[in-house]
């Protein structure tokens, strides 16, 4: 689990998971670009598979245990993407999936993970301990538990966003990352390691930046931010000691700044992001001036959200921002 | 103008344009296709520079005129897609662009196209002939009139949208375009010769349909539809002559329709499209039983639309549709 990680890793992995994965695009915006001075690429990994960059990870995981392991099956404690993701992967490398989910998880969730034949274990949460609930079903069943960040197979999936990031712009001078668990961040930040990388978490779940700040693991209550995918409470050990060395800078943004590059990316590049897929945008926009001069990457890093939520941010942010400019056709260019 | 084309134009053409134009990808969604039974490829023109696929042809014109008319400038009648398209071309190659609005166009579009440098003339609707107005002017200034549809240079350039997609999806057995000047239908119909091309328009703007259907070119009164850019009263000859035998099938669609594809493409493709540009998906759901089998091609092919328009219409097909199902997650795979 603390096996040493490298650039390497990162590279075999994208070999691995090549035909697996969607080599997502990388997408500009003239008009974006223009107003903020620098050419940006936004990263879309709403349109990966599962519809977040967690099935990277998902699958290199599966793919890279022992097939023994592959039998007997797998379990994951997540209600968010990862979940979902596992589940896919699963369900297409026929691996079976066991998900574990809070009682009160929403419907719609639960469902999507049954329709991809993955097992559904609830739990109360009122008696605690998700994930000593979750390595009990696994001893009992003989599962290997897949993590959502701090394992290896986890961090080189989530690192070949930025293989195919340097390949596809090459001359990036900066990439922008989410942190939730810290996985994407250690995986960019152990491949990118020429330019800087910079971490985004949202103001009201800070817990990274907290602890590399301080220089010791902080623990946050928990935190309640329209960004579900990033609302950790503390790291875990393995990213947030890659974390600590490898990212150049880590930014917080409050929440309505989450809003507005949630209508940045619908108005200028024409893409649906998740809140927690739009948070390294609203870093971007935040940080502009301690960002290093040249082209940048942001990594959106999910589009699973439902209509309401994704209407009343948008219409809040319209209304705030531009409220006589909200038909603007937007000049969206792809490299 | 009305001189012969052939494949061989559109293969030249995608030559012509290579790092000019965008090359969008072709998206998949697991979820959609298994709800309609067979692979559905979306072709994502709404990340074409200028937001929809008219910058092809735009682009097409400028490059193909003589350098002598690109130094006088050019000129087009629309307040559409076509006129944004070639202000951006005309902005990028440094040729003058003249743009013939009606005065009671949006200001929000005037000021766009301004802001790419290009001059506008209004006219008053009430004095009626913009073309004829736009060819006087032409005349004066000594300026090329450059037509949204029925011109070679246009439909050649549109016509490269298939050249890609052939090429991304070589197994496709058929390919939906909406139909408004019938130039992308042109296009298209002459390079995916050896499979079934289906034109589809709103219901409410069938006088390509009609004309079809009757065999000699059918004016309509003014439609009336939410695709404003498919709001033609009577084909071309050029485009109608082409598409008489190139098209095996035309389609029309009712204006829900229109809507529930616009909201099919947000939820499982996280893409934004304008109502003109979610209509070939409408068209698929709609003559589903009347497709060949195998996998299909479906032109997006523009994501010029206001926030109010698109909340609007995705709310009353969400209401109408699925009340209950709004937060399936997507699981968008990209090809």
């Amino acid at each position: 689990m603390t096996a040493k990680m490298s650039r390497r890793d990162m590279d075999l992995a994208a070999t691995r998971l090549k035909g697996h994965i969607v080599e997502t695009p990388m997408l500009t915006s003239t008009e974006f670009s223009a107003r903020v001075g620098r050419q940006v690429y936004i990263k879309a990994e709403n349109m990966q598979r599962s519809g977040s960059f967690k099935f990277r990870g998902a699958m290199n995981a599966l793919m890279s245990m022992s097939s023994r392991q592959r039998e007997s099956g797998v379990i994951a404690a997540t209600s968010g993407n990862h979940g979902l993701a596992l589940a896919l992967a699963g369900y297409r490398l026929r691996v079976p999936v066991t998900v574990v989910l809070p009682e009160d998880a929403p419907l719609v969730k639960r469902r999507s993970i049954e329709q991809l034949h993955a097992t559904v274990k609830t739990y109360d949460r009122r008696e605690g301990g998700r994930d000593a609930i979750t390595q009990m079903e696994a001893n009992r069943c003989g599962l290997t538990v897949v993590p959502s960040a701090e394992h290896r197979w986890i961090i080189t999936g989530a690192g070949t966003v930025a293989v195919e990031m340097l390949r596809q712009a090459p001359d990036l001078r900066a990439i922008l990352v989410p942190v939730g668990g810290g996985g994407l961040a250690a995986g960019t930040a152990m491949v990118a390691t020429g330019i800087d990388v910079i971490g985004v978490e949202p103001a009201a779940a800070d817990d990274t930046a907290r602890s590399i700040h301080t220089g010791k693991k902080v623990r946050i209550s928990a935190p309640l931010t329209i960004a579900d995918s990033l609302g950790h409470t503390a790291p875990p050990d393995l990213t947030l000691n890659i974390n600590k060395r490898g990212l150049a800078d880590i930014v917080t943004v409050p929440e309505p700044a989450i809003a507005d590059a949630m209508a940045h990316l619908w108005r200028h590049w024409g893409l649906k992001a998740e809140p927690s897929g739009a948070v390294a945008l609203a870093g971007l926009v935040q940080a502009l001036d301690r960002l290093p001069r040249g082209p940048v990457g942001v990594v959106l890093s999910g589009g699973n959200v439902d209509w309401h939520t994704f209407r009343s941010l948008l219409d809040v942010s319209m209304e705030r921002t531009d409220p006589h400019d909200d038909s603007q056709p937007a000049l969206p260019v792809r490299r």
